[in-house]
């Protein structure tokens, strides 16, 4: 069976659905219930254009839908179930699937195989049983399920409403919202993403295989912790990543790592080298974690494969300016030095005394047009791509007036930036500061608005550039994934 | 001559204030002299104590402050002079310090030295020789100054108005802005704080000698270019380790970074594995960067010294907690795995299935009491630390209704929390979007409030309290510095 069926329902049931808040002794009073409002609630708010169905024992309404007491009580045909109710209620819920003839099965429940007892586990490879043999397909247990912007399925009620072409699958639903997140800010949007927890039916081989023949999907990412099958794995990774940038984060190195992966999905972490040269033969690109996908999906999404590896860097300067030189280097760019001629002509078009015009290039603080300091690094032959830094805990006036007054000359400036000829892209010096976090916030809206790449350390964006600069060259990749 | 004079002025001028904003072609309207607002303004909201006199050829009014128009015309006598006028009018200026029997001249103008031209290099030469010779020390040029917030002398308008035990000096303006922020947005507090720029006069061995001596300071902190004098460095860098832990970044290691060092200050970088050795030799704590400094200052303040590297990491679970494991190990903490009977013990606290108690410890999402949790893990034997994980990024439910509800839960928690015995520490899983950022910034400021070390990542969490261990053990220290 096509996985189809499971991303293109035509009506979901929400089984626990219920606007009963869930309270715990000594917290304080909560008046909404979480699941409900992440798995049902969304599915409205979003405009899933199927029929949706929540089903409760209790009954009664939830958002002025009719709850169903039964799945079987429900009228029409059921596709897609999303369960939030207790482990033990479940293999009746599977039951009652597989009688409604539904296609796919996703358990947001946890306490089965993850837990490492032995009664769990058993329970958890009964559901599977009884599902397979009745013809519904599971995702899960313990698992956040599927995020879809097209179809309005979504568990992050602010992620973005809008598709995308980057599709992203992981064993860990945390994983899921740290990328999608990550990413979403910069501006990048997703084709489907699933969270499939235990992986006890639906899995990554069964996804990426999907996923390298899903027209909508042009990038893939993959959170893996283990893998039952190491060659069927090889086999799919080694598909998508001939047709699809496909990177991947694989962790659970260290001892304690190990423990918490097993703990957390059961599965077995295996050794490190052993994943690296397999997911290298693969053509896949391994990446360190969440952060260096985001910033790669980035790169693909908007920035002009370079010609070479010469940044110049521009903004700051100071202190800044030296740490800035040694992220381009450790991440692999190179800031060639300015001539002295065209240092005199760049200081023609500046007024400050203090600037430092070498490359890093530190057109002063406050109130500057920079726009033919621009124009002239971007003629420059020696340079193969522009870096924009900003530095908001290096301002010595820093108050929430001073940023909007900043952020209108960062949209000034962002404006003739974007529109120069050189791959180019916004970096932002280490900020730990409050109003420094929030111009982060802030600049990276911007950037994600005119669709500049965004890129929240220099060391970053410099390895990220580098990645992707190997990775099209290898594959002869001439522009940006768009 | 003691520095005291320089660190206690009876009065100060600022030599170029105006309340006309600078213009720029092309930037939006600037209705402010940010100069101004820096240097006077702030002497006038903090409060020095001492009489304030502006200065600028064109007379006039600023703050209601009578602005005379040259030095030499201010009645009473000025101990202290800060310089916000261009470059070549400064020779003038000199010559009416030593005129005025001025003892501290702080040059905040740049285009010295640092520009690489010989007559800058020359012009500076010239200002230190007049006023060595007419008794006047001069702080930078190319600097930010004096951050004293006991005598309201600051050029951070943002900076804490609170004074506290800890020293910082940098010939880099931009790091004594970083520095101090990402120390103070965790509750640190400053003695003094000097930024000295191209060190023509004052330089980094005369202001650590100083500072090791100074009664007000307890921590000591640098962040070095280089240094002229390596023989003299060694003696006080020695002398001030001896007596305070004293923390120092140096940079500029790679080919770009050196040349942009030399570019800032005009100093000369010198080869990393010298300095390396030297810092060691002299007993100095080096380290990568401010964040690593802000870390370490944060738990010489605030994290009692544990009896060995033993943690226990609750609060999230999930792909989350694999990272976590992983970032402590990296960082040199041990997590180890909370024993069976244990375990059915916290088990019976909480409430949620899908929970992971072998540590890290994921005691499940939203409206939870984890006391009884807390309190039975404070009483375990075989850790010797607690560190409590927040990681916004991987709650589904994200907005700032949200936020708000958690962090009344957090700081629920946080108020048992910090009861505890053993040392504790709140971490951040890491984040990325904007609620995430958001989420940081107020449980920082919780932390602060309530005198709890508060680490952005669990990786530096775990690099900061395994140093400051290191530390401890060799000097036989028992207690943090407050």
């Amino acid at each position: 069976m096509s996985l189809d069926a499971i991303f293109n329902p035509r009506s979901i049931a929400v089984v626990g659905a219920t606007d009963s808040p869930v309270a715990a002794p000594g917290a304080p009073a909560v008046s909404f219930n979480a699941h409900t409002q992440i798995f049902l609630y969304t599915l409205i708010d979003w405009g899933y254009p199927g029929r949706v169905y929540p089903v409760n024992t209790k009954g009664d309404e939830v958002r002025g839908l009719k709850v169903y007491r039964s799945l079987r009580d429900i009228p029409g045909p059921v596709d897609y179930v999303i369960c939030i109710i207790p482990a033990d209620a479940t293999p009746g819920l599977v039951q009652d699937c597989v009688a409604k003839g539904v296609k796919g099965l996703h358990l947001y429940t946890a306490g089965f195989a993850e837990t490492g007892l032995a009664d769990k586990s058993a329970l958890q490879a009964d559901l599977v049983r009884v599902a397979r043999s009745g013809g519904v397909r599971m995702i899960g247990p313990n698992c956040m399920g599927i995020y879809q912007p097209k179809m309005g399925m979504t568990y992050g009620p602010n992620f973005p409403r809008e598709s995308g072409n980057v599709a992203f699958i992981s064993q860990s639903g945390s994983y899921t919202l740290l990328l999608v997140r990550a990413a979403a800010a910069r501006g990048v949007r997703f084709s489907k993403v699933v969270s499939y927890g235990n992986a006890s039916d639906l899995d990554e081989i069964e996804l990426l295989d999907y996923l390298a023949d899903d027209p909508e999907t042009e990038i893939i990412g993959a959170y893996l912790e283990g893998a039952k099958d190491g060659p069927g794995l090889v086999r799919v990774l080694t598909k998508a990543a001939s047709r699809k940038p496909t990177i991947i984060i694989k962790r659970g190195s260290t001892e304690a790592g190990k423990r918490g992966a097993s703990t957390h999905t059961g599965a077995l972490a295996g050794d490190d080298s052993v994943w690296d040269s397999m997911l290298k033969q693969a053509g896949a690109i391994r990446v360190e974690d969440f952060e260096e996908m985001a910033d790669l999906m980035t790169t693909f999404a908007f920035f002009p494969v370079p010609r070479g590896h010469r940044a110049v860097l521009f903004g700051v300067g100071g202190g800044a300016g030296v740490r800035a030189s040694d992220e381009c280097e450790a991440g692999g760019l190179i800031l060639p030095p300015i001539p002295e001629e065209m240092r005199a002509e760049l200081a023609r078009t500046l007024t400050t005394a203090g600037t430092m015009l070498r490359n890093p290039v530190d057109p002063g603080h406050y109130a500057r047009d920079w726009t033919d300091m621009m124009h002239r690094l971007d003629r420059w032959e020696d340079a193969d791509m522009l870096l924009w830094q900003i530095a908001p805990d290096i301002e010595a006036l820093q108050s929430d007036v001073i940023l909007q007054y900043i952020n209108e000359m960062r949209r000034h400036t962002l404006q003739t930036f974007s529109s120069l000829k050189k791959p180019k892209a916004v970096v932002v010096h280490a900020v730990e500061s409050d109003i420094g976090l929030k111009a982060l916030i802030d600049t990276r809206r911007m950037c994600a608005e005119s669709k500049v790449a965004f890129y929240p350390s220099i060391y970053r964006a410099a390895r990220a550039i580098c990645r992707y600069m190997d990775y099209c060259k290898q594959r002869g990749r001439k522009a940006p994934v768009r």
